[in-house]
């Protein structure tokens, strides 16, 4: 079961600040539940893990089954909240070294940015695959994802025909409205819902992100099982024994007293996308009103070696969440040297899962003595079950933090504002008023 | 030739601020020539794209060229500077999807963390495969690397014997001492230099960059020269129409404004690397005294939608540097579709990277409005010369940068902290003491 622990942080803390925030944190709390406060439609992913569409899942898992016999990849088409949910989990599954979990279809992501020379090196990579495609978007109309479908489905419908590429093509969607859906509909595709009141960056429980890590052979009932355990401690233990009430409490303190960078720091290169999804969570939930801690992510014992010096001794305005995984996959013993040339024989015979966890909790103690307060989540294993209890802490741990810090954690408005200019600057209809303004400002 | 505009910074800049910091310019400027400031035994680097040794770069690369003949893949051992350099070089050249060149041998990186799964999965990989070692290692005594080393001479010489295995073994360290250069000439491996007047992360333009690049079939003389171009450049451009002093200037100012964090920005994935390079580079320079920029970066325009959010609206305590790259190596039109589905038919036949353009371009704008500065370094095109350039500017910036901020540029006593706790808690003989006291607190 996932663990938090302070202890590093502790010295940062005067008596009694964590305590004080449970007043705030009681009103937060209620509100995710019975939304009164800010982003009230958009609390559905409180109860994804127990209330999930059963209907819906099973669709999910046969679909899955289905084309884990029939391809070799699978396309997934998504941008921020569409996709980086399932690489996160996928990511923690697959091999370090391919990307991919063995024995399974590979995962293709796509559509989540506009490099053409990515976009002409996937279409020779698939000309001789057999795949599929699941397009992620909740309108269908966002450029990236919807681009890179034009491309993709055309593709497919060329190498095997328009009927047999409708078996093969699945549109994660609006359930009702929006291009996708209406497009899905027409054609005849295999839809997938985007519930209305779940908001990209909260959507990993969902067909967004349930589906692409079915067909890669994640036990998506493990995921759903895992979180629900972690949404009935929440739902149950309403004081700082929750470690979602405690890291939102500890995070908010040091966010008080000027801590304006938080980094999330994990051991193992198969959890950077994990960073990058917590990125995006906490990031486009507080970072608004002009407010908000900066997140930013490591991997050690890598980064030691390149952001190691700053965490150490440059500017003290950050604090770090360590991601640790108390169990290695396999066993590897570091050889012993008759020579020693090295000097590293009081390794030898050493697991460097061991190695590992010393550098982890030495890191940890040299950062406190240099300034820097971190806490500590533990997970016993990179599991299925234990993964799902780390995204809901996280999410619920989120949605608290967002209220104490008196935003609307599930809104994004400022996503808006580079898609407007985008759009002028390449001529969109309707924007060419905004075109020659910009382009006064580009050519002064 | 490379670039540097700071349009969408100047409304952030009084007048005459940039102007201001020209007599500080000056001095440092000097100072990374004639060595009268701090860090004056480490400015190696100064001359390198010029003065590299001649025979040295020869011998790289002819033996780049035999291992192109001989083998499939490279391992690169080594950790922060030692591979950093070569990874965001080699990462600008290579397919997105597979992180190869194609048509040279691959580049596998090892040494740089303590994941023995990673470690089981690559002796797996090497198995079937022709493979040559680059350990690099100005010591040979850093843990993660010697360990890493261990490990895979000894498959290395199972699989071909300890005669051939010399032949496919390279070290790239101190010239004269230290465990892996004993080591080496013992077993009688070829060495490349690691100079002592160059700090690890600003070695790219020395063996240990070259070397590995080389096999790549990275093209190393391009590379130096266009790096030589930029140092040219520097050491006749005196005033802020060199786009080093400029962006040193700019960050500067921007920092003892209250910018606490700036964000290497790029719209190519290929290049995150490069950010990473920059990252170590940037951080580990200035991160010390309690003061320092905080390095991050972003790739847009997939971070667009995660970290988009808080750039355009959150905290007011960051700034970006964009780096952008005018033209794509292919082109990718966006095909038409009769039905308009998604509404983008604004986008047909427009070539991918002027949609990404336009999204630069508008983006930029967009975070300037927001009270983001913003500036953008432009290069051509992913090449060789260009990329030289790009090196060489950000590694002079960051020297003028250091001695703006009144620190040495070319230390990092921080890193060795957690290093020494590591020891301890690990047994190391003679750190019995350190373990006690370390323990006692972790068990508290």
């Amino acid at each position: 079961m996932l663990k938090f622990n302070c202890k590093n942080a502790a010295s940062f803390l005067s008596d009694g600040e964590l305590e004080a925030l449970q007043a705030q944190l009681k009103i937060a709390d209620c509100a995710l539940h019975d939304g009164t406060n800010l982003g009230a439609d958009f609390l559905g992913w409180v109860d994804l893990p127990t209330e999930y569409d059963k209907a819906e899942l099973q669709k999910i898992k046969e679909c899955a089954a289905r084309l884990r016999r029939e391809v070799d990849c699978l396309v997934v088409i998504g941008i921020g909240g569409s996709y980086l949910g399932a690489r996160a989990v996928h990511s923690a599954f697959a091999q370090s070294l391919t990307g991919q979990i063995k024995n399974s279809p590979e995962i293709i992501y796509s559509g989540f940015q506009l490099s053409g020379d990515y976009m002409n090196e996937l279409l020779a990579y698939l000309k001789d695959k057999r795949f599929a495609i699941n397009v992620i978007s909740k309108s269908g109309t966002t450029t990236e994802p919807a681009v890179s479908f034009r491309i993709l489905r055309s593709l497919l419908e060329k190498q095997v025909g328009s009927d047999k590429a409708k078996s093969l093509i699945f549109a994660t969607t609006d359930a009702h409205k929006g291009a996708l859906k209406k497009f899905a509909t027409e054609k005849g595709y295999q839809t997938f819902v985007v519930p209305d009141n779940v908001g990209g960056r909260f959507t990993v429980l969902t067909a967004v992100g349930l589906f692409p890590l079915a067909v890669s052979g994640v036990n998506v009932d493990e995921l759903l099982a895992g979180a629900g355990q972690m949404q009935k401690l929440c739902a149950e233990t309403k004081d700082l024994s929750n470690p979602a009430w405690k890291y939102a409490a500890l995070r908010n303190s040091l966010y008080r007293q000027g801590k304006a960078i938080e980094i999330l720091v994990n051991y193992d290169l198969r959890l950077n996308y994990l960073s990058e999804w917590w990125k995006q969570l906490y990031g486009e939930s507080e970072g608004k009103f002009k407010r908000g801690i900066f997140p930013a992510a490591v991997s050690n014992t890598t980064d030691l070696h390149s952001m190691g010096q700053f965490i150490q001794e440059g500017s003290r305005n950050l604090f770090e969440t360590v991601l640790w995984i108390n169990n290695s996959n396999s066993v590897c013993l570091i050889p012993d040297d008759p020579q020693n040339i090295d000097g590293l024989n009081f390794l030898s015979n050493k697991n460097l899962q061991e190695v590992n966890h010393n550098a982890m909790l030495g890191t940890s103690l040299a950062h406190a003595d240099g300034g820097v307060p971190n806490s500590l989540i533990t997970l016993d294993k990179i599991s299925e079950n234990e993964l799902g209890q780390l995204l809901y802490f996280f999410e619920y741990a989120c949605g608290l933090s967002g209220y104490l810090n008196a935003v609307n954690p599930f809104n994004q408005p400022g996503v808006e504002h580079y898609k407007q200019n985008m759009y002028a600057l390449i001529g969109k209809p309707g924007f060419e008023k905004q075109k020659e303004i910009l382009e006064a400002r580009l050519n002064k």
